[in-house]
Formats: structure tokens, C-alpha cells, sequence
């Protein structure tokens, strides 16, 4: 039977500043990514959100991003492997402490934003992830672009990876989402945004923007918590695999 | 034989600015407490102190303060044991992941400068950050001034405590330190500050400022890295101790 | 014929985060406190809702805070009468920036949250306040709680201060607001919290909780702009006034 | 006769951290380019240096950076043109609060660090800078790197501008600074730093590391205050350039 992982950002809110719809969406995923207060989240959010992903039994994943919070880590920083391996420590282990503190354990990392999109492409900067991850603990799953030098990393260094697709993008040739910056780039009818999940994890390949099918892994699809349409989008999303015969079920269950 | 702890904090530097001789004053204590970010440190310095401090062999302990980076941690925030516990959860983790990744151990927790005062007489505050320390790891062992409220919620949630006394401060009637605003708060001979501790750890107790003895408690004495004369006090008050036949040591291998 | 300033915060958007209805709420007020970046705010965020007060031909104001962003400026913080005088002349300068860009004009300051509070009964914060306004600009308005402490230091020093009272707060004996963690703290029906003003504006007077006639004086009234029933409970007290022949006007009008 | 000023980055202390020997290398520049709380600063330091500076009758700029305190603003972000506007409009109105309240002038703005090596090579970013420098003083004189994207941005708009030449930096035949990564970047001798400066001032041109003379134009020479040999370095060059016969003063009494 096929199976797959739905991952979701979460744990966004910052002090009086509230943003997405954790509570419903933890219902539609199967792997939550927590922000750890640089590019968004606070101490107080990652407490409860640490355990409202423990009541609904999720995988709970670090989502380390750049120290900007007014950018919300979405603005490219031109710095240092070293740099970032100690950014990558720090806010592992901020999120694993209140894991520990609940009782719960660490799944997953998945960086954000810049710093997932330059990792993507970087060798150096990967490296310096896989490492900060291993180091910590060589049990976590590293998150990462389907096929991209992240995962590379990630495999090279010896850690469980998981590549991630997504479903309301498009793709380039290449394997690279479009550009947001395209007019395509976006899929906004939700059905169509579900077959190309469906087909991505049955038949491991995607139709590009460009009408030629590439091959592509599928371990977690990424869904958004943050925007308007973000709630039905999940629930399509997750009664389509299901009648698609495709089990829901976090990543270290089968990876 | 008598044994005593020296603590000191370091890993308070920041990005370009650069704070105390933390190499050097390495070589006289037994532990050291590593700033997390919030008043002081980054990560890059947290990971180098780590490692100072693991090639030391000296107890490696949080310390963690409020989040007010302009203010060093020492101008008093009213928040509440919520907030409280969730900046001591977070600090602690931050610290956990450097200390993991580099194969180390954390011995003991110690809050920085205005939450330590805070939390000196607050029971509402002291219960919060002992409860933090508790589920995150119950092995860890708690500094606080002698006898304060501190000390004696870390005692009924059932964690290890250290008793800390200063070496260059007078005290009162009531076991406080005298506040700084005094002309005889501070103890400027480093002969008699080594008295003041020598006859702590030995007789158990204190000639206050106003000339009576108290009893007291000595687990382990503080000592600073950032001032002038920090390191000349700190060799000082090493070789009396010795001389006294003190043992330093590191407070897990006595507690 | 009777007058009076409606003012309201704004400007508390950060980054990715929104919060408020400023938009609409603008329609309602002659006065706008723009955070500036310390408690809420950030540069982008000033632009924009300096461009829209001129728009709407509001008055201007500075919303100085602590430098406190994920408590919202909310919290108390020990800090000194120079670091609060420093932190007051950055944040005019900041806002001052803006409106020099737009080739607008500043009209008042409102400290903000715990700042304010505190403000209201501390002397020596009071004046650091009305200084550093009084040293950058003595043209500006000095907005401060009804006959507390900052309207006094206002005076002194030689500003125009303008007393601020609440539609939808009880007050007690002392002319104080009755603290939020009293039941009876709010006044939840909007006519309600009309009248309150209509009086305080006609008859200088509020009848307290305990029953009583209270002497005030209403210079500007406050509304919230963050809650959910904000735009209505604006949208009644700017007709409620209407019809009650008072006349709405920026306080730099009149004062 | 020729002329020339003296610029110095200075202000750049934060909270407990200081750096920099501010107060006594003012007695050897005629202009300073004070931080202003993004890359380094914070409201008392941006007071202080204020008042020193208005002592000492130097010039005063403003040194806008990035919003990363952590990474000194030296490191590239990407942000968008009109992100840069909003924190250029930010910086310089925050330190203008302090020059108003102080009873001074501004006189210069430079761009610090990432930022400014970036905006020497981009249109889109020099533009952004010198708009929002116009709009809020159009009297103000922009400082950038000689013959670059900024100076011609600032031109374009209708600023005064300032050429800025280095004394301790070799060049390039493309007029650029030879990166700091090359053996022979620097020029460790201070007579021959100081020659170069002279001849830049006189003959209007540079020896290029390739041997080559360049055309320059040198309206303001840059020293540094941060490091050791700083002192020596400025009181060196200041020496020099008066008995070259050329006089120093500020930007402001000539352009």
C-alpha cells in the first residue's frame, strides 16, 4: 500500500501577533514543522503548540529558519556554514527542550523559507544542516526539496531524509518549483492540486509546467497553514489520498 | 576535607562585541555558567564556550536571563511564572543542543542577573524556573543565593540545589546580599574576600556588615570574569582555598 | 460648543504579522498614536499608517513603548528616568523620519502600555518623558491618563498635554482606571460607554464605580483599534457625539 | 589649497558592550557616522556620541545599517528596494531625535557595511537610499564609495554627494577596493597609507595594486576606530595631510 506524510509550518504566532490555523490543520497532517522564535514563533507558542501536536499524536519537526523576524526568514542571508550550523543547534535544541519537557521526542528538521530555498541549491550550506542535525541527534529525518542538494547532504552524512513535494505548486524540468514570480506557478484548483500528489506518490513522477513527466520521490507533501484557503485545502487533500488508497501516516513510521 | 565549587559566568559575548576573559578564568573555577541568547551570548559563542569548557573539564551550566539584550538581563521585567518557565525551558534547550552536539553533559542551571534577584525572594517565580529545570531534565542541580526562595523551590520539586555565596560582597542581617548602592557592599581586598569564603565552607557561617554571624550555607562561591581584576581575585581566591585545605571541585562530583 | 479628540493606536502591524483595523478605524478618530518599532511596529508598517493618517487629515502621534516586542510593551520594566528619556527621543525621531518624508507634521505623544501606566504615577519617568519631548520638539502635545502624573510633568516643563479618558473603562475613587481584573472593569454596552463621554465632555465629570461624582477632564477620548468589535464601538460614540452637539477635532485644533 | 575630511564609523557600543575609542578619535576627524541602533547602537550610545561629537565640532552623519546586530551588518541580506527605503527613513530619523534634541545639525549619511558595499554595485538599492535621504533633508550630503552606483544615485537625485577614499585599502584597476580575502589588501604602513591619501587628494588619482594609475576623487577619506593601531593610524594621517599642506574640515564648510 502507498503511504505518505503531510507536513505543515506551524507554531507562527509571535506574542500578541497571531497567524495560522494550527489547532484545525493538526487534524489534515500526519508531521508538524514548529518555528523556533528567529524567523517566527516565541517561547509561549512553541510550549502549546508542542502539545497540541502531542494530543493529536503528530511528528513533531524543528523549522529553523534565519534570526529576522521582521522578513520572517523569507529574505536570503549571505552567511557562514559555521554560521549556520550554530543556528541550526540553537534552535534544535530551544524546540527539544520543550519536547523533553512534555514527554514527547523530536521526528524531523525542515529548514524555512531562504534558508530551506538556499540549502536547496548549496552544497556548503546543506552540509553544514546535516551536520548540526546529526551531531545533535543521528535519529532526526531531514526534511529537504525532493532531489535537491539538501537531501544529498543529508544521505551523505548518514541521516534518514525525507523528500518533500508539494501540491499546489508547479514544476520546472529541472525539478525546481516555478518561480512565485510565474503566472503558473501556483495550482489553485484543490482537485488538481490532489492528483498531482496522487500521482507523485503512486507513479513517482510529475507532469512539468512545461508537459513533460519527471521523476520524482515523494516521502511528505507540504501544506500551508497560514492562509485563508489553507483549511480546505487540507481537508481535500487528505480525503482524496485516502479514497486514492494512499495511507496518511507520519514519517518515522516508515522511513 | 572540605570541598567547594567556583562558578562563574561567561559566554556573554555577542556577535562583534566581545566580553570578559573567559579562557583564562577557566583555569579557576569547576563550573561555568553559559549565557543563552536572551541577555547575552549568540550561538556562535555558546558553542565556543561549550568546548572551552568541556577541554577544561569544568561543569557546564545554563544561564539563563531575561530577554532584554540592551539591558545585559539586569533591569528587573515583570512577568509572570508562565512567561518564566517557557524563557527557562527555551534557554535550557538552546544550551542542551550545543552541549549534545559537542558529546557533554549539563550540570546545573543558574538564572542571570535580575530574574537571580527576582527569583531570590519571589516564590510564585522561583516555583516556575525550578519547575522548568524538573521536566526538562530532574538531574540537573539548581543555583541560588543561599537560603532563598530559590533554593527552596528547586528542594520541594525535588531537584538537587547548590547554595551560592559571593566572595567579594557583605552581607546582612537577614542572609541578603548588601545592596550595591551601600559604600560597604563590596569587599575590594582580595585577601579578606578569601577569609569571608574559607570561613563559609569550613565554619558555616558569616560575619554580616553589622557584625554578628550568621549561619550559611556554602555549595559554591561566584566569582566574575568581566571585570579588571577578575582574573588576579580568581587565582587569589584558587590558591587560598588550597592553602586552606579546600578542594575545588566541580559541584556534580559532590552534590 | 463642546469639542473633543478621538484618538486610537495604530500602526501595531510587524513584518508578517498584521493586527488592527486601521484602515477603517481612521474614519472614526482625528488623532493617530503610530507605534514606533519597539513594542509593535516596524518601518514599513510607520510608513504606510503615517501615508494613510494624512490621507484622512488625522492628527499624527508618536506611540513610544518598551523595548519589549514579544510582550507587546505590555510588561513592567525596571528602567531608568535617562534610558526612558533615550528610548522616548529615538522613537520620536523614528516616527519624525516618516513624517518628514511625507511632508507631514507631528502632532502629539502617547507613551503606550506599561510605560504609560507607569508613567501616570511615577514623577521621575514623567519627567524624563516630558524632556525628551520638550528638548526635540515643545510644539507637541503631551497625551497622558486624566490628572495623573505625566499631564503634570507636561505642564511643567511647558508642553500643551492633553488629558485622555476612556469610553469603555470604569473609574474609581482616586480617578483612576479600575483594574482590568476587576469584574466591572469594562463597560460592555456601547451607549453606555457613549454616555460616560458625553458627560465627562459636557459636565467634567464621571460617576465612579463606588457611585460617586468624579471632577475630569476630557481633552481626548481613547478607542482600541485591535478588537473584533472595535469598528462598531467606534462608529457609535463618533454618531453618539454627533448628535450630542460635540463637535469631533484633532486636538492640535483646539489645545 | 587642497581640503579634505576625516570620516570615522563610531557609535557603535550596545548596552554592556562597548567598542571603539570614540572620545579620543574624534580629536582626529572632522566627520562621524554614528550607528544607529540596526547593525550596532542603541538609544544612550546614539546620545552620547551625539553630544561628543557637537563637543568636539565634528560633523554629524548618520550610519544606517542592516537589522542584524548578531552579524554587525556585515553580512548580505536581500531585501527589496523599498525595504531599504523604510529602514534608511527609520535610522536617519532616530538619530535626528537626538541631534534636535541635543540643539545640533545633521550633516552626512553613510550607509554602514553589507549595505553599503552592496549599494556601490546596485542601481535599484542606491536609488532607494538616496530617495529616502532627499525626502526627509534634501541638504543633506550622501558619503559612498568613490565613483560608484551610490554616488551617481545620490547625483541623480539631486544630493550632495561625497566621494569616499581609503587610506589603508589598495585598489583595483575597476576602481574597487581589493576584497579583503587577497594577501595585499591592506596597506600595513601608515606612511605609505598616508601617502596614498595624499596623492589621491593632490594628483587626483591611485597607484592600482596592478601598478597602474586610476583617477579618483577624494572628498572624504575614511579611518577606522575600532581596532588597536586605530589611534596611531589617525593621528598619523592627520599629521601627514598637514604637512602636505592640505587642510582638514568637515564635508559640510566645502561641498
Amino acid at each position: 500500500m502507498h503511504v505518505i506524510d503531510i507536513n505543515c509550518d506551524m507554531g507562527e504566532s509571535f506574542g500578541a501577533y497571531s497567524i495560522g490555523y494550527d489547532e484545525e490543520i493538526l487534524n489534515y497532517v500526519t508531521s508538524a514543522n514548529i518555528a523556533c522564535g528567529f524567523h517566527a514563533g516565541d517561547p509561549a507558542t512553541m510550549r502549546k503548540t508542542v502539545q497540541l501536536a502531542l494530543e493529536k499524536n503528530v511528528g513533531i519537526g524543528v523549522h529553523p529558519g534565519f534570526q529576522d523576524l521582521v522578513g520572517f526568514g523569507r529574505r536570503e542571508m549571505k552567511i557562514s556554514p559555521q554560521e549556520t550550523y550554530d543556528i541550526i543547534v540553537y534552535q534544535i535544541g530551544a524546540l527539544y527542550g520543550f519536547v523533553r519537557a512534555e514527554g514527547g521526542k523530536l521526528q524531523h528538521v525542515k529548514p524555512h523559507g531562504a534558508l530551506y530555498n538556499m540549502a536547496a541549491k548549496d552544497k556548503a550550506l546543506s552540509k553544514a544542516i546535516a551536520e548540526a542535525i546529526y551531531k545533535i541527534d543521528p535519529e532526526l529525518i531531514l526534511f529537504g526539496l525532493a532531489g535537491s542538494e539538501l537531501i544529498e547532504a543529508g544521505k551523505k552524512i548518514g541521516l534518514r531524509t525525507a523528500n518533500e513535494v508539494f501540491s499546489d505548486r508547479t514544476y520546472q524540468q529541472d525539478g525546481s518549483l516555478t518561480p512565485r514570480s510565474h503566472p503558473n506557478a501556483l495550482i489553485i484548483d484543490s482537485q488538481e492540486a490532489d492528483n498531482q500528489v496522487i500521482t507523485m506518490v503512486k507513479e513517482e513522477k510529475v507532469r512539468t509546467l512545461q508537459g513533460m513527466d519527471l521523476s520524482i520521490q515523494a516521502d511528505t507533501v507540504c501544506i500551508h497553514s497560514d492562509t485563508k484557503g489553507a483549511l480546505e485545502f487540507a481537508k481535500s487533500l487528505s480525503v482524496s489520498l485516502k479514497e486514492a488508497d494512499i495511507r496518511l501516516t507520519k514519517i518515522s513510521d516508515y522511513k
